[in-house]
């Protein structure tokens, strides 16, 4: 860390509690960030714009540099340093505070706005196909009840980590009447299911949606069944980094999660592969929902250029340094 | 109905005019509305920004909720109270007016615009194949005879009403040569055709056409059979609900357009469902032809967006009221 | 007509009637025909086997040359005359006859057999959808109602002849529910069928199935949403000249069954086409469902030359003839 | 039981042991059935030729009866009682016998021809990937191995009974390197694969192969990735009802296969549901290796016929019973 | 070679010219060892049945061992050999020169048979589009023309070897309207061909089709045009080990066919790869014509067996042996 | 050309210098045609805003004229031009100068921007497959070069002209292992490809690429076989006329690219077609690359319209006249 422009006490705070994961998750990040934001802006009592854009540069790279693979953090930034804007210091200050209140509104809202517009899908008596536990996915069925409709569900219990079981259980508490099945049997089933539910850890500028391990094998054979598929997402999971063509790095977790080790000494000497995600093409994809709409994943890159800017928008570097073009 | 700002009475006569269906027909519900919201606009003397404002709000949720489920109406509203902008009441009647006289100056060009782009898409010598009767189709085959190419038509006849019979007549009119089938005979002549030519009820935000029953059926077919699919619409059909997830409500219509009362007496007891539209997913059509130009259908949720506004816009609810948010 | 062998008076009624279609109706030919073979073996008291041989073969010619372009016919006498085999007279008229007889008893028990066959894929509680009418159809649905499963019917009505009304009777005679739709809105009720079970008009070896116009779409969207397809066809359909490549010729039909005159007349200079059938290809039928058992479309011509011999098998040609070798 | 003709002491105690499942597995109750078939042969001293058949048939009535639903059994009486041909009793028991002995010689040595027709698809270097625990599957790659092949293998562990790590060790012992996925990570590892291998719990004449739950999902991905599917299944899987149309009645199995109870009370009242099968349609996979050589999936049911007789065949039916026609 | 029985000194010389290519050609092979077994036939004046059958299997290695990866000459011995059957050596001789006769002479018929079944699937004005350079398509076109059909043909140039040009010049001899492409053009102007036709230089017992490099690419994009294919080939090309699982091992030819040395010195050091063959799977194929008729690709196995024998079979073995069963 | 505004000399030169060829390329044509804009905005010393914007429209059309087919030019005019914005003179003079600047800024990075976004979605020790030769394809593999992956080639030669061979070079130029195959070969080595990376002639707003004839027939087999395909194309190659439905031109070259003069005489009257490009639909291609970032071709329009203005933008036409409207 060179010495730069004094950054406020809780972008420092902040910073290490996502470098320490105190703070996680992709909705508390992302707030955590834009809160952070602010508090430099208002903290920052400089001499010209240029030195005020320059603390504020330094704040966003503190805060980039603490987790960079990270989805949400590098949006809450592009939303709240892009859109500071004007000639003078307490325009400038006006702008981010203005934007940082707009993201974190936004925020509280996004999930319940989310599944309304996913909840609108589903008609009355449909059945969904569940794959892992997502929360965004969740708000669609639970907005769809309070609508009054009935809802059935396929859970896939989702192997290694079978969070099929929390969203099995939740479904129940909403009332939902759940059938649980392993994962194998998902195209048997598809044949009684009316959507294909599921979330998104990150979703990527051409479309690609990445998800639990399972997804797209799913996606797949929904689409020969003739199922529509929905990934319901907050737009903080759109992934900044695929806009420049970067690929999604999909963590490899550890073996014990698939094979208990007395089983693993009676087999022998085998490798165990264990990823976590896959991708989905978006040819298999019928509607990515999110709180400012539903989009067909084809047209995600353009939403996601209009909130977190263009693809070389690195609004925390300063300018002519090399991370300011694509790379 | 409380009573809130007083409402132009041009406002109050489009309103009725509509609810009765005096006025119908998309384009022609649009430009009434267009008109009423510029009346209001024209006979609003506001003391200050806000009463100006909610005195068009009024005259914009007493026009929609005449027929909540048209398509048109609401897009008129949204394009011409959502560039309501300004800080004084002049500017805001002005903004009001200009939005007004664009949109129906758009809608006084749009389908020979939308004609001419669609026309570019056939070359001389062109077949192409019709289902039901649609003018923003004919005026694309209509602009390409005007630019001197030659154009054949297979023309289905579009059961249970047989629209392909004003079709095919229309056609005639131009000089074009016509062939018409049934409709189950469609995939034998698609291998004749060079392209499909249909129009569209309405048009969703993920990306598929509402379209008179038998279209997704055609689609699914000619690309089976490698013929490109072309939907002529203008952007009024748009369906804005379906930006936050609504689908859209197929009408159902009366068993006597199926089977007369004849037949019906001999066959018995059954069931005659006629359904009038269906809905063609986005990947069964190569390209929605408007007057703004032509788009894939997975990037028509832009033009959407950008003509008419967020996904949450309603600008006729006052801000906070349940129905701003998506439902 | 050359003065070969003498001709039973009864090949010649059959001829005469066959020709002049008193005798119509693939099943009624075929065993006309069979029985008319008979007649000849015991009417033929030749001196050696080669004119008794030569003998038959003239009654097969005088029979084929009737209506070559038949299905039936030419099956049936391939059938009866392609067994013919031994070394002395009563050898072959023994042959002769034990092959018509098998012939005409496979005839009575086919449809029956075939209704099993087909009853067996359906399910308790399944819906089936139909195109046209076809009594090898209805008798898998027949069979599977007295096995006590309870069956459901999405008749379409296909034009332009409405055999759907037919069919629609006579499944409500059978207690089946009944719900008619217009052949457009064929793929919206997809979703809601179990199987589409059609007839064939015939089979072709490549194993294309010449039916109804309208089938192949049909199948094109059955295929797309996932709902298997069933073709109900008694052996006899087997076309014999599609073992040699042979095309089969598409009948084109009166424009009055398709347009009303009035009708006509309004819509001006214009062709109207009515194409009696299509050819649906391999790729889009799960099983037919013969007498014989269920096969996959690709393996019916295995059948073929098994019940009707070799591609180049005429046995009523003189050997040596250009009719006994592939034209 | 009437008292028809007696039986051989062989035939009543191997009826009694197939019963009561001291005699399970596909290949040993195939063989016990020939060997008592034969038995009865050996034991039947009649006076006249359809005494004899008579008395083999109610052998073979006693033995269908024991389980009707199984596959191999009624395979082995039709391979043996429908190659009863002859004119007197020695010939007729001759030709029992030799069937008999063909029959269990065949099965001898099955499963290493079907091994080395499998391992002749795999090539030096080449990776396969395997659904279940399959003994034909795994002697393909067993023969590979000893034609001096290096095969690779990803292993799908096959929730929910794991069968994968049996799979797993047996081709450790046999020296191939093996990775271990769980059965959602199919799709991606599919990219790493050369080939599918997979066997079958039974074939349909429609060409569906009927196997563990998950193996048409993970064939509809194998396609869509370009992955050849291989399914090795020796011919006494060929399901015998199938050519009359009967479907194959998939096993639901005991939920506490899929989760442990005490998973089981905190999710609260759901449904679990666990078939121990689905069926994959022929157009998804490429070849069935049988021990007779390798077929398309399409013409399995012309081996089907030729080796178990034609559709009607129950030759341990009485002639003129109503079972000895489809039903 | 172990002294077995004497040869006939045909039986020597047709061995020698075939190992030293003297005798080179599918069909000329398949001829010349026909005739050499029939001469072995009469050659051979054996005391017993077996000596002479051994006597058989001598001549049969013999001329096996010359060529082990031919696809005629393996088909002309099974065909041969395989029908020697009979109780005494007359008989046995008998059968086999009946079988040599009845083998050459569909020889001599096979292509002019085979063009005309694949004529047939033409009509008159329809469009070819043909690949490489195969005698046998032409055979298709050329009787289409004698059929009095107007053919018209899109030649495909055939990189790296150019027979496409002698294509271009044959059918410009048959009086064929001839245009010429590069093999990059053809999903360009596959929108105006009717069929695509080709050759083979091979088929394999699970339906795929050997031939030249680029027909599986040309194959792919038929199907996505609508186009269908056919594959013209004799049924000597039926490729007996792929019946036992065996891959077709694809030539690699030299790079200077490729590429000229200037360009090959220009480039640098890279690799040029010139494959001969590719393998079209039959789910691309529509259909094989052969001289005994036309077949689905996946049916064509059944054809092989009938003609060539049971997968296992290879009867120049001696019976115990290894080679008689699948390896 | 009307005596209308004074033209600026650089503006005349650099029309002639266009017109006759001295400048050429989409890259150069682009830049002199901004140069030439800025050069008239710095010469026009107008009275009034309108007099100043007519000034510049004439400078428009002059340069437009020129070659009104090309691609690039017209983007270089509406993206300066476009951006004309202003209520004074120096207002928009300084609009326009910032515009050229910005749009020559631009194209100053963009191969190399858009390389880097291409290396982006290559891993290291991937395997692309390159057809005909392009500079912003090869920035990709140039680009992940310097990232330090490890990169190898399979190179299509590319009939007629043999770009691959340029291909080739540069790629080992670059360090990287290549391997040459004729255009036939592309499937076979598809399955050795991690990715297909290709160039664009230009790009329509449909989505369609525009590129080397063998492109399609390159996309249609890679997705079959599961690779994914990259279109990399800076934004001067997306079509303005596209987005008013006109379909791009495709050129046909010079039989002699095809056949040398001999085979020529060889083969005798025979047409040869010589197309130069084909169309890729967008449904077979993954990504577009360009300097602005990675899209799905379907959302290529909106940053089109972004880019280069409203579909019926023609800035260089005066206002009211018809080219102002689709054509």
């Amino acid at each position: 860390m060179t010495d730069g422009p004094p950054l406020a006490e809780a972008v420092d705070d902040t910073a290490d509690d996502i470098a320490t994961m105190e703070i996680r998750g992709a909705a508390t990040i992302a707030r955590a960030a834009a809160d952070a934001v602010a508090a430099q802006a208002r903290a920052t009592d400089a001499d010209d714009p240029e030195a005020f854009r320059s603390s504020m540069r330094a704040a966003g790279r503190r805060l980039y540099d603490t987790r960079p693979t990270a989805v949400s953090l590098p949006n809450a930034l592009r939303y709240t340093l892009g859109r500071m804007e004007g000639d003078d210091v307490d325009t400038l200050r006006d702008a981010v505070l203005a934007a940082a209140t707009a993201f974190t509104d936004r925020l509280d809202r996004a999930q319940r706005d989310l599944g309304r517009v996913g909840a609108n899908r589903l008609r009355d008596g449909d059945t969904v196909m569940t794959h892992c536990h997502s929360t965004d996915a969740l708000a669609c069925v639970e907005a769809a009840v309070e609508q009054g409709k009935s809802i059935s569900a396929i859970v896939k219990e989702t192997r290694p980590r079978n969070q099929g079981h929390i969203t099995a259980a939740e479904l129940r508490e909403l009332g939902v009447d759940v059938t649980l099945v392993v994962d194998s049997a998902a195209r048997r089933y598809l044949d009684e299911a009316d959507h294909v539910v599921v979330g998104a850890d990150s979703i990527a500028a051409d479309g690609g949606v990445v998800n639990k391990i399972g997804t797209s094998g799913l996606a797949v054979n929904a689409r020969e069944r003739g199922v529509p598929i929905m990934v319901a997402a907050q737009t903080i999971k759109l992934h900044p980094d695929t806009l420049t063509g970067h690929t999604v790095e999909i963590e490899m977790r550890d073996e014990t999660e698939v094979i208990a080790d007395a089983d693993r000494a009676d087999i022998g000497e085998i490798t165990v592969e264990n990823p976590a995600f896959d991708v989905t093409p978006p040819r298999y994809v019928d509607a990515i929902v999110t709180e400012s709409g539903q989009f067909p994943p084809e047209s995600i890159v353009t939403l996601m250029r209009e909130l977190f800017g263009e693809s070389a928008d690195r609004p925390w570097e300063e300018p002519g340094t090399a991370g300011a073009t694509p790379e």
